[in-house]
Order: structure tokens, then sequence, then C-alpha cells
């Protein structure tokens, strides 16, 4: 059969790299050898949608061309390339898709439904985010376990609070599972703003903040009123005090917005008739009686993952729509008229897009505020209920939780991952990615809802240097989440929620955090360059740069094992571009750099 | 067969009524009708000894009489009488002891095993407790729950503070029933001094503190430090305050001591090697090795009931006892010298006599201070560990918790005991202890270890106003369970354990106890003078007075049924002495007193 070379990573195959914008003429070249006659075929679908076949354009002896005209909608298309050859006696039908690991070099197919396509994204418009998000530092805060200033008691029933900021998180478990009461270390806003000076000296730019609204529970994410601080975190005048003093400092926030269900005990629902008694459980005349469903008025209502204490809205409403961004009272509009900068919403999987589109409208009303989405997987290419989302084609997300950003660090980082893996795997993101969007995702090696670093990386302190490396100096916006610079570990929730450990903060990994940190604002390139990765079994590598011309680079490389060695450009996989620098040894468990 | 009269509770029968102290004279008399010859016997028995049969002198035609040489012993001695009838023909045997019931008029038994005995105490001295402890209204207090003066915060590892005093208790028990995080309230010295005043206006003279000593739980029964206060409850030096304070206002404090058993994470077992490592389960050569009984060291070792929580002191080691009373900075000279005015000492059953006579004697060095002990039954029959105990003879308690009291008055105003029944058992407790013992006791309607009063009542307030004048008015120091009056409810433990309910004092309940406190305080006679008891279906009674020349007496009538009725002295049936009044008519769960 014939010598077939396509790379979708290589300017020489696929031109522009990676996602387009929509109406870009992108072509497509493929090198075929073989004596033999053959027609090509590019083969193109657009997310689930009927297949298209046409035929490519012998350009040269091996090289065939198309620069398709059916690439019209914004989303994603699949493709690969199909190729009929011919001798004498037969006709032979085979193909040509991509790799297991996603694109760059693939390889033939025999049977089209076996084949693994490549995938070209088409999206509305470039989303550049603020300049400020895109150069920030991020920290985010889970607001119970951050800092406290003076204990804010009585404020609520039923509750409990640690005796000591170090004890161990404990949640109290009734026999069936339920949290009945709910254990608080009782940080406060207050306490947050008292260590500003310090996210400061640590180099932090930015704050995102878990759940601040009233709630019942220590997480909040059970939203009982979208109007009011939670009680036990401080006033509206506090909030109003916190964001002022950021801004002072020249740092923004981002508040965690839960809109796909509420706490069971809210104003809007009121299970137990303790909350004003308005709610749609205990009345038909209540005015928020459409934002749930009952399939047994008032006993059976639909709830988020089958958790009754969390009753799911029904987001198509107009009344919930206009309750949290479209009125001019909306809790978007109040929040936001106290400085806040973004947000980030809660379960994107759960919001229908045109709910997140409305949200995106209203924050974009106002200039530099950004929208970030829960996302676990590779936003691009995200199914949710049977649809491929639109999260990040334009006028919607400015960015995702980078999830998959975390499992490749630790999958390189804990030996789970082959170097080559986790470099295709992050090409991957990059070719699928607006390019924008994956500038500004929201990186994280560790939140409220995994396992902390430290304790994916078994304590190691060397290991953490790279992961930490990796997390400011890859493309997206680095998270840290607070108390990882302090050394703390956990396994997750409850474990990975202890209080920050003020008084016995890990030096060794304060002083990782803080170079990094350092190192990340010290090369602006490192928030807008692109993107290009080497690696040997030893080695992952990667250059940022300014595109072509290269005015400014940035070259990192990381020696993943417990031995020093070698780093020999000759040695080492470069995908797309390779490196001009001379060898030199790089100790264990160490990363070098050259930032120009 | 004979007709044979014989009550107990009679000088007639038996003179003098009830305990004597050993070597007092006593007369018994039974007569027995009959025309056939007979021989009667006085049987009796020191306790489990062997039974001494002697005869009875005819002192006239039907009455027999013996003044027994052979009651030498300390303690009790169960007696019921043998007759020998014989006719032309037979010669029939047969026997006369008490009623089911207990003493006063018995019956005739055919067979001799089946006798119910009487019993006769003796003692070996008068124990009249201090003037002001005989005189005292009791308050017990459960110090994490009553009163605070600013949370004191930060002092433990591992526990929980409830968000607000209105919470309901809540213990957080893992899947085998272990409590691992103790739930407090945070309740302290500084707050008891501030309440003060309040139990001075409700007529309090006398607090009973639950253990005050450092320890891991909030009930604090298992001891870590003898010699200091608890963390949480404060300083010495607010001890000192306390006690300073509490003697200025011509007040008392008995102190519980929990002697019987350590916590497991104590300085002298340091199970978890957290408290100082010098602890018998750390080392061998700990200087408390001897007080603990190891089957496996140091795995397996003797606990109080099997809580391995609790290791069991082994009371009969010298070292032990120098510790808490013997040397003369044990941890009893400890307390007192800041004038600690008596002890209650946990499970007295677990401790040997000999160490409850060697805390006696200890105290006895000074004067005015008490003794109490806990015991669940009548102490003067109590048998524990196969051993009559020698609790309140004399050189030991002074006085013991009275639970049949409280079991008493509940069976009376819920109806599971008939007046009779429990006019009887009244009886049989006064003639079973030693005079000044039954006017020492402590009496209560409820503690830390059980229901809470009104809610054994069914929050009828109207029940608890006679339960309150039972109280008040019959023999024994009256003991209040703090909030009682505040009208707490509760079942058992944690549920009877709630704040103090500050804000919410209920008024009914609150003037019920402020009312029979400001009867029991205008009458010196209630806390000295004797008791004749009568009752009808309907009606509850008894007096109080200072013997046969009545100068002073109190008569109080209760109605213990939801309907009025005459109380007329004719339908009454008296034990002991009859009652000179005018009929009266009585409303519906009410009482009448005539106090002269």
């Amino acid at each position: 059969m014939a010598e077939i070379t396509y790379n979708s990573w290589s300017d020489a195959y696929k031109n522009p790299f990676g996602a387009v914008i929509l109406g870009t003429p992108i072509d497509f070249h493929i090198d075929i050898k073989t004596d033999n006659q053959i027609d090509v075929k590019l083969v193109t679908q657009f997310e689930n949608g009927f297949k298209s076949y046409e035929n490519m354009t012998r350009i040269s002896e091996h090289s065939y061309h198309l620069r398709p005209e059916n690439l019209t909608e914004i989303g994603f298309y699949k493709y690969y390339f199909q190729i009929i050859e011919r001798d004498q006696l037969h006709e032979y039908h085979y193909f040509y898709g991509a790799s297991q690991i996603g694109g760059g070099i693939g390889t033939t197919y025999a049977d089209e439904n076996s084949v693994v396509p490549y995938t070209q994204t088409l999206f509305l418009k470039a989303e550049q985010a603020p300049n400020w998000y895109r150069d920030a530092i991020f920290y985010q805060i889970f607001p119970d376990s951050f800092a406290r200033n003076d204990l804010i008691n009585n404020q609520k029933s039923d509750i409990f609070f640690y005796g000591k900021e170090t004890d161990s998180p404990y949640y109290i478990k009734e026999p069936n599972g339920d949290i009945t009461r709910w254990t608080f270390y009782g940080g406060n806003l207050a306490g947050i703003i008292d260590k500003i000076p310090y996210l400061k000296s640590l180099g932090v730019t930015a704050l995102y903040l878990n759940p601040i609204f009233e709630a019942r529970s220590s997480h909040r994410y059970d939203t009982s009123d979208y109007h009011k601080i939670d009680s036990l975190l401080g006033t509206t005048e506090d909030f109003e005090r916190l964001v002022k003093t950021l801004h002072a400092h020249e740092m923004h926030i981002v508040l965690d917005g839960v809109f796909s269900h509420v706490g069971r005990n809210s104003v809007y629902f009121d299970f137990d008739g303790k909350n004003g008694g308005n709610g749609a459980y205990q009345s038909r005349q209540s005015p928020y009686i459409d934002w749930f469903s009952f399939d047994n008025y008032p006993e059976s209502y639909k709830s988020w993952w089958g958790i009754k204490d969390l009753p799911t809205i029904d987001k198509h409403q107009k009344s919930y729509q206009d309750f949290i961004y479209g009125k001019s009272d909306s809790v978007l509009s109040k929040w936001n008229s106290f400085g806040v900068d973004g947000w980030r919403l809660d379960v994107a999987d759960e919001l229908p897009d045109d709910f997140i589109k409305g949200i995106r409208a209203t924050l974009s009303q106002e200039p530099d505020k950004v929208l970030i989405g829960e996302v676990w997987e590779d936003a691009s290419r995200k199914i949710a209920y049977d649809q491929y989302r639109k999260y990040i084609y334009g006028d919607a997300l400015h960015a995702t939780m980078n999830y998959p950003f975390r499992d490749l660090i630790l999958g390189l980082l804990t030996g789970a991952m082959t170097p080559e893996t986790a470099a295709g795997k992050l090409m991957q993101l990059y070719e699928n990615y607006p390019t924008d969007i994956f500038l500004n995702n929201f990186n994280n090696i560790g939140t409220h809802d995994t396992e902390r670093i430290l304790t994916m990386l078994g304590g190691n302190t060397a290991k953490l240097n790279l992961a930490v490396g990796l997390l400011m100096t890859l493309p997206g916006v680095p998270v840290i989440y607070y108390g990882d610079e302090a050394g703390l570990t956990g396994h997750k929730d409850p474990e990975n929620r202890a209080f920050f450990p003020w008084e016995s903060i890990n030096p060794v990994s304060h002083q990782i955090y803080k170079n990094w940190i350092a190192i990340r604002k010290s090369a602006p390139i490192l928030a807008t360059g692109d993107l290009s990765v080497f690696y040997s079994d030893q080695f992952f590598g990667f250059v940022r740069s300014d595109g072509a011309a290269s005015q400014s680079s940035a070259t990192f490389v990381f020696n993943l094992s417990d031995q020093g060695g070698m780093v020999d450009p000759e040695k080492l996989t470069f995908l797309t571009k390779s490196i001009d620098f001379v060898p030199f040894f790089l100790a264990a468990f160490e990363s070098s750099y050259k930032i120009k």
C-alpha cells in the first residue's frame, strides 16, 4: 500500500494550525507515495451530522490538496481521508485518520467504522479575555477555611464550629450518609481582607471565591438567598470592603455563580418552612413555583443528581433568567455593582447554552468582566445531555476550569502517562481550543473538588516544584488552590478543605510557589505566547514564543526522573518545531529555563 | 389460724421506729389471737448470715415481746416471726413477715422460704450533716451547658462548638457508636459567676457541679488531670473566684469526685501518648502503672463497664489513695484549700468502703464538709459486687443521691404507682435509713443521667407543681437540675443536657420553683422534721413535725387527679399517726398546706 504522510500539527499539512474563526480558509495537504493510481477524498462531518466526501486535487507527484468550502458551522468537524487505490486487478479502499492519542501524525485504517477522525474547530469570534485576567495569578479561596477575623458566632442554628483551626475537616454524617449538621471553621470575608498583604507578597493578583451567598452548608453550593452574603462570612459591607481593598491593590475578584440548583431550605423552595414560607415547596402560589419541576407536588421534585437537598431549577424559565441576569435589579447586577470582576459558573453542563449566553451578554455590557465555566473535560468537545455544547465558540464562556490540564500534569509526574502521551494530549487541547480560549483557560493542579497536589505527589516537594512550574509556564491562567502553597495535604472533600495553616506554613512549598509566580510574571510571553512541545523518556519541555518572528520566547525543560541526565536536542522528540540549545545536564526532578 | 397483728411502723409493735444506733434496745411486740397453744419466735439474720430463732415472751393474753440481745452488727438484720400453734391433733408451723411492699403491716406465710423479711437497720453513729447542707436548696449545674461568659476558644483539638446556645444537644457518633469528637456549648465558670444573682433570686443556696477537671468529653467524667480546671471552663483563678463569690453570698459548693476511672487519654494512662508520655499505657516505668490492671500489656486493660475510653483504677492501691486524699498535697487537699464545701462521689458502688471512709476521714479534718455518694438504689440495702455496702452506717457518706425518691414521685404523678404503693415505699425508705441520712439525702426529680422532669410529666406544668412541691417538702435536701425551672425538656443524655434557655425562661415553671423554694425556706421543720404519711386514691399528703410535742409542724396535701375533690380525714389512710384538720375542697392537680 501507499506511504502516507499527514500531520495535523504541521503547517505543511494543515494550515492554519488548530481552531479557526468561521470563514477562514483552511488548506489540507496529504502526501501519498504509491505507483498505483489513486483517488483521494477528504471526508468531513459536522459533529454528529452527515458525512461529506470531496475529492482532493493532486498538486504534485505525491501531494493532494483541498480547501474545503463546506465548513460553515460553528463547532467542530470530524475529518479523515479516503484513499481509493487501483492496480490491474483490484480497487482498494482505505482510510487515513488520527492515532488513538488524537491529532498530529495519524494512521491508516482498513475499515471506515474504525477510523479515529481528526477534528477541526470553527468558532464564531476570538474571545480574548480582559488583560487583567490574561495576566492574572489566581488564588482560589474556600471561604470557610482560609482566614478568620474574629469568629462570627450565634448566627445560625444547628451548626458546629471546629474548636481549633488545626482540626482536620470532619463531616457529621447520619447512618444514611446525609449531613444534617454542618461543621464550620468560621473563615470570613474580614479574614480574607486581613490576608491581602500575604497574597500580594506571594504574587497573587486575583481571587476566585467559592460561593459566598447565604446557605446552610459550609461549602455554600446550596444557596439559600442569592441577595445576601452568608451571615457567617460577614455582611454586604464586608463584601464591599473586600472588593474595594482588592481593587486598591490592583487585584481582581471572581465569584462562584451557582445557578443550576438551590438549597432545599432556600427562600425559593423553603422545604422546612423556616425561610419565609414563600417558597415553592410551601405554596403553589409561590412566585418561584415555575422554577421547579414537581412529579408529585410537593414531595417529589427534580433535584441535582438526585440529592434532595438541592432542588434543580428549570433554567429555561424567563422569570428565573430575569432574576439571575435579565432584570436591572438581577442577582448579577447587584453584585456587579460592587465591582465584581467576573463569575465562575458552577456545573456549566447543567446550564442551557442560551442561559450562559444571556449571562455573558449581561457581563459584556461592562468592560473587563470575565466568565469562566466549570467543565471537567475538553470543553470544545463536550457532550452534555446528548448535545455538543457551545461553551467556548464565542459569546459564551471566556474560559473553562481546565481539569484535563491537571490530569496531564499529574499523569506526567506520577508516571501514569508517558511524556509522549502527555505531550500529545497537550497538543490536542491546543489544537481543539480556539487559541484565545486555550490561553484563557482557568488552569489548576487541584481544587476544592479534587485531591490536593502534594497528596497526589506523595508529599514529594521536588515533584511539587515541577507541577507548579508547569502550572505557571504552560498556556492558560494559573490558579492556586488556597493552602497548596502552605503545604496542605488531603484527599478529596472534606480533607481538601482544611483550614489554612497560618502558624505552620511549609517554607519549602511556599518558596516553590513564590519562585514560579515570579517567573510567570517576569515573562509576559507566558500569558500570550504560542506553544511548541518536546520530550524524551526523561524530559518534558516546551517553548512559548510570539510566533514565527520569535522576538520573545521562553523555553522550559523539566526532568521527570529522580536521576540527573543530559538534555540533548538530538535525543528529544519535537512536536511542531525544534529548539536551538546546546546540550546540558539537568539534575533529578529539576527544571531549567531560558527566557528571552 | 390465729389472728396476727404486727406493724413495723407503729411504736406499739416496734419501738423505736426505724433504724437505731448500735446498742439501742429494740422492743418487738406481736399480737396473736388464738385459742390454741402457741410458741412465738423472733427469727433474725444479719444480712446474709445465719438465722437465729429466739422465743418471744407472752406478756398479756395475746401479746408477745422480745428485746433481742443479738443485734450486734452494723448493717441490717432481716427478721420475721415463727409461730408454732398446736391443737389436739396437729402442730402447725407458720410465719409472719412483711408484705411485698416492705414494712408496715405484714402477712402470714406457710413456707419459710417464701417469707419476705422485715429489716432492721443498726448504724454506728448519727451522721448529721453540716447545718448549711441540711438547710440547703441545691442547684446542679452541668458546666458546659449552663452559662457562658465569652467563649473560651482555641483550647482543644478535635472538638466542636455548637453554633447557637439554642441548638439541641447532638452527639457525633461513629458507626460503631463511639464518640470521637465531642460537642461543646462552651459554658464556663465565669458564666456561672455571672449567674449567681439569678440563682440567689431563685432561692438557691448551694451548687453541685458536674465534673470540672480537665477532660476530653463535654461531660468530663473522663478525667485527664485531677489537678487542673478544664481549659474550656476556665482557670484555677476562675475557680477561686467562683468559690469566693459563692461564699460571699453565703452559698456553698460541692464538686463531683470521679475517682473510679480516668480518661484513656489522661496524664495517668496516656493512651495516645499526647499527654506527657508518662502514663501507664506508655511505659511500664510509669509512676501510675500500679493503678491499672492489664490482662495483656498494654492493649488489654480493665475499663469501666468495658468502655475502653475509661480505664478503671485499682482503688486499693495505696499510692492512688495517697494521691486522691492521703497525702498533704492530695487532689482533695488541693481543691479543699480553695474552700470547696463537699464532694459527690461518682459511682460509689465502684469505690471500696475503705476508700470512701478514707475520703470521709480526710474531709472530717475540717468543719462543715459534706460527702455524698452516687447510689441509684436504697443505699441502706445496696449489694455491689456481692457485698452489702456500708455507705451510710457512719464514717462514710452523709447522703446518697436519692433516685428511689424520684421513682416514687414520678410513679405517683404518672399513675405508675398507686398512692398506697408510693406511701409504702416512702415509709420503707424512712424506716431503712438512719434518720439523719434520710434527712440528708440528696433528693432529685431529675439529673444529668435521667429524663427531665417536665418531659416525664408530658409537659404538664400542673403536675410539675406537685413534683416540685414534693421535692421541696419531703425529707431530704432538694436538688434542682439546672434548667428544670426554666422549662427545659428532654429525654436521656444528650437531650437532658441542653443549654440553659436564658432568652426564653418559662415563667410558669420558674414561678413554681420560686414558690416552693420559698415555702421550703420558710419552714425549718422541712429540713429536720419527722414524717407521717397519708393517702387516698386521689390524695397524697404528709405531716412534717418535730416529734411527739409537735410544737411545729407542716402538713401538705396534694391532689393527684385532674378532678377537684374533698379532702376528708375520714376517707384517708394514715400511716403512723392521724391528722386533725377539717375537710376541705382541693382543686385538680393542686396542693394545700398548713405550716405552724
